[in-house]
C-alpha cells in the first residue's frame, strides 16, 4: 500500500505538469473558436518501454482523425452531443481500441458492450449495457436518451429497440479482433481477468490488452456540454458484469453548470466511488476549479479506494483536466485557442 | 410547470413538519441505543382516501415486521449490512411490495428483479439488474459485493452466479400476484407504461400500482452505515429497462463519513440527478446537514428535473430525513432513542 501510495504521489507530480494545457504544443494551426473537445482511449499499463514506433504513430494517428472529426463538428456550429458521437465512433470502428471492433470477449468468447452519453444541457442521458449486435453502441446510448422515456436499458431488450429505431445491426463476429481473441485465451488458461493478465502480456502485446474504453467530452458553440463513453469491458468477463461506462455519475457524467467527465478504468471502483459526479460535486459544492476537482478525485480519491484508472473533463470555460494514476493513458484535445495536444505516456514519455 | 412548482412547495412545508424525528411518536417502547434503522416501501400516488383501512393496516403491520427484523439485528450487535437485508427481505416475501413477490411485470409477462447495497464503512458496493429467478435479489447484490471482484451483474450471467454461490434460486412464477397481473392488463390495454397508467387505476386498486420499490438504511453499533434498495422495477417495461435501484449512486449510496440512502420514485430522474450521492455530496463538500441535503435534493433539483420520488436517509449521529415529492411514501424508522414511527400520505394524513 505504501508502494503503491508512492507511486501515485510520482504521477501527481507528472500529472500537475502534462494536465496543464497546451504545454506540449502540437498545435493544428486552428483558430481561436469557443469550442473544444477531449477524447481518451483507455487508461493502463501503457509504457514507451514496451510500445514499438508503428503501433504508437498508429494510435497517435487514431486520436488525431477522431478528434478532428469531433472538432469539424463543433467547427461547423452542430451540437456537442454530435461531436461526441462522431469522435467515439471513429475509435468504435477502430480494432485498436477495446470498443465496437476490436473490443475484449466475454469469457463465452463474444462480445459485450456498454456504451453511455450525457447532454449537459439538459441533464438526459442514454446508456446501454451488455449489447451484442449494435455496431455503434453510443449511437444507442443516444437514440434511449432522446427517443425513449428511459435512461438505461440493457442485453437483448436494447437490442431490440436498436433494431426499432434502424440502427445499423450486425453479427457479433463483427467485433473480432484475433489480438483480443488471443488475449482471451491466454486469460482463461490463467483463469484471471485482465486486469491482472496485463502485467504479464505486457512483453507479447505490448500495452493493448485491457485498454481502450473510450470517450469524450465536447463544448459547442452554444456553450453546451456532452460527454460519452464507450466499451466492450473486461477481457474474459463473466456473470453479466457490467462496468463503470454505462454508469451515468461512474463513467459519465455532463452538467453545463460544472462539468463533462468520461472516464477509463478499473470500472468497479469508478461505480463505488461515483467518480465522475464526484468531479462535478467538488466544482458545485466546494466551489473548486476543475483541475483541482478532477485532481482531487482521481489522485486522491480512487486511489484511496485502490482503483487505477483516469478521466478527462472540460468545462464551459474551456478548461481541460485530463488526470490519470496508471502509467499512461490515450488522451487528447483540441482546447478553445485550437491548440491540438495528443498524450499517450506518463512520467517518462511526453 | 408553475402548477407542478406549486405542489412542490406545498409538499415542501408538509415535508419539513413530518420529516423531524419522532414528530409523530408511536413508540415502541424499547430504550435507547446508538443503533437505528429506516425503511421505505415505495412512493407515489398514495392516498389516504383511495385507502381502505384494512389495506392500511396490512401495510403498516409489514412496514413494522420489517423495521423490527432489521432492528432486532442491530440490537444483538450485528451489522448494518445484516440489518438491512433483515429489513429487505420481509418485504422482498410480501406481496405488498414491488420487490421480490409481488414485482410488477415486464411488458413480456415475465419479473425483472434489480437490486443494490453499499456498505459505508468500506464503501464496497453490490448490485444486479434484471434476474428472474433469485428469490432475494438484495441477497445477491450482497454476495456480488463481499464475493466477487465485481459492483455490478445483470441477467442470466447474474442467476449462474447466484446459483454457484448457493442462493435460493424459484421459478420466476414464484413472484406473480394476481393484483400485479392485472396491472400488466390494464397497462398493455393502453399501452402506456404504469407511470402514466397509476391515474387511471387509483379509483381501481388504490394507490398500489407502481408503487413499491423497497429500501433500507441502518446504523449498527459498530458506527457503520449500510444502505439497499430492491424492486420489480415499472410494470409493462421494455427493451431490458433499468432503473436507478440498481444503480451506485442513483437508488443507493453509504459512507459512513455521509449518510446512507435508498431511493424510490421515477428512476430516470434518479439516475439523472445521481441523487443519493447528490445529498452525500452536499454533506461532505457544502457541509450541509442531512436534513438539509436531502430536502434541497428531493425538493428542488428532482424537481427541476421533472422527476417524482423520494429518499430514506441515515447517518452516524442518527439524524434521520425522509423526504418525498409525491402524495405518499410508505415509510418508518426506529431512531437512537428506540422511538418507532411509521408513516404512509402526504400532508392530508398522518
Amino acid at each position: 500500500m505504501s508502494l503503491k501510495r508512492a507511486f501515485l504521489s510520482i504521477f501527481t507530480a507528472f500529472w500537475v505538469l502534462s494536465s496543464v494545457v497546451g504545454c506540449t504544443a502540437d498545435s493544428s494551426g486552428a483558430s481561436e473558436s469557443d469550442v473544444a473537445i477531449v477524447i481518451h482511449g483507455g487508461a493502463g499499463t501503457i509504457l514507451k518501454a514496451t510500445m514499438t514506433d508503428e503501433t504508437e504513430a498508429a494510435y497517435r494517428a487514431k486520436l488525431e482523425e477522431a478528434l478532428r472529426a469531433g472538432h469539424d463538428v463543433l467547427s461547423e456550429g452542430r451540437s456537442s452531443l454530435d461531436a461526441v458521437i462522431a469522435a467515439i465512433q471513429i475509435m468504435e470502428d477502430s480494432p485498436l481500441f477495446n470498443s465496437g471492433v476490436g473490443a475484449v470477449f466475454t469469457s463465452e468468447g463474444t462480445h459485450e458492450l456498454d456504451a453511455s452519453i450525457m447532454d449537459g444541457a439538459t441533464r438526459n442521458a442514454g446508456a446501454v449495457a451488455g449489447v451484442k449486435t449494435v455496431r455503434s453502441p453510443i449511437a444507442l446510448a443516444r437514440i434511449v436518451m432522446e427517443k425513449s422515456p428511459h435512461v438505461m436499458m440493457s442485453g437483448s431488450g436494447a437490442e431490440a429497440y436498436a433494431e426499432e429505431n434502424g440502427l445499423e445491426m450486425v453479427e457479433n463476429s463483427f467485433f473480432y479482433t484475433e489480438r483480443r481473441f488471443n488475449a482471451l485465451k491466454r486469460a482463461q488458461e490463467r483463469e484471471m481477468s485482465t486486469l491482472q493478465v496485463d502485467a504479464f502480456d505486457l512483453p507479447l502485446s505490448p500495452g493493448a490488452e485491457k485498454i481502450g474504453t473510450v470517450g469524450a467530452v465536447a463544448l459547442d458553440r452554444q456553450g453546451n456540454l456532452a460527454a460519452g463513453t464507450s466499451t466492450g469491458g473486461m477481457t474474459n468477463k463473466k456473470f453479466g458484469r457490467v462496468g463503470d461506462a454505462p454508469i451515468i455519475g461512474a463513467g459519465t457524467y455532463a452538467d453545463n453548470r460544472t462539468a463533462a467527465i468520461s472516464a477509463t478504468g478499473h470500472g468497479e471502483y469508478f461505480i463505488r466511488g461515483v467518480i465522475a459526479h464526484d468531479i462535478a460535486s467538488r466544482i458545485d459544492y466546494a466551489g473548486e476549479d476543475l483541475v483541482t476537482a478532477a485532481n482531487a478525485v482521481i489522485m486522491d480519491k480512487l486511489g484511496e479506494l485502490g482503483g487505477t484508472g483516469g478521466v478527462i473533463s472540460l468545462d464551459r470555460s474551456g478548461a481541460i483536466a485530463m488526470p490519470f494514476n496508471t502509467e499512461g493513458m490515450y488522451r487528447g484535445y483540441i482546447d478553445m485557442d485550437g491548440n491540438m495536444v495528443i498524450q499517450i505516456y506518463g512520467p517518462s514519455g511526453e
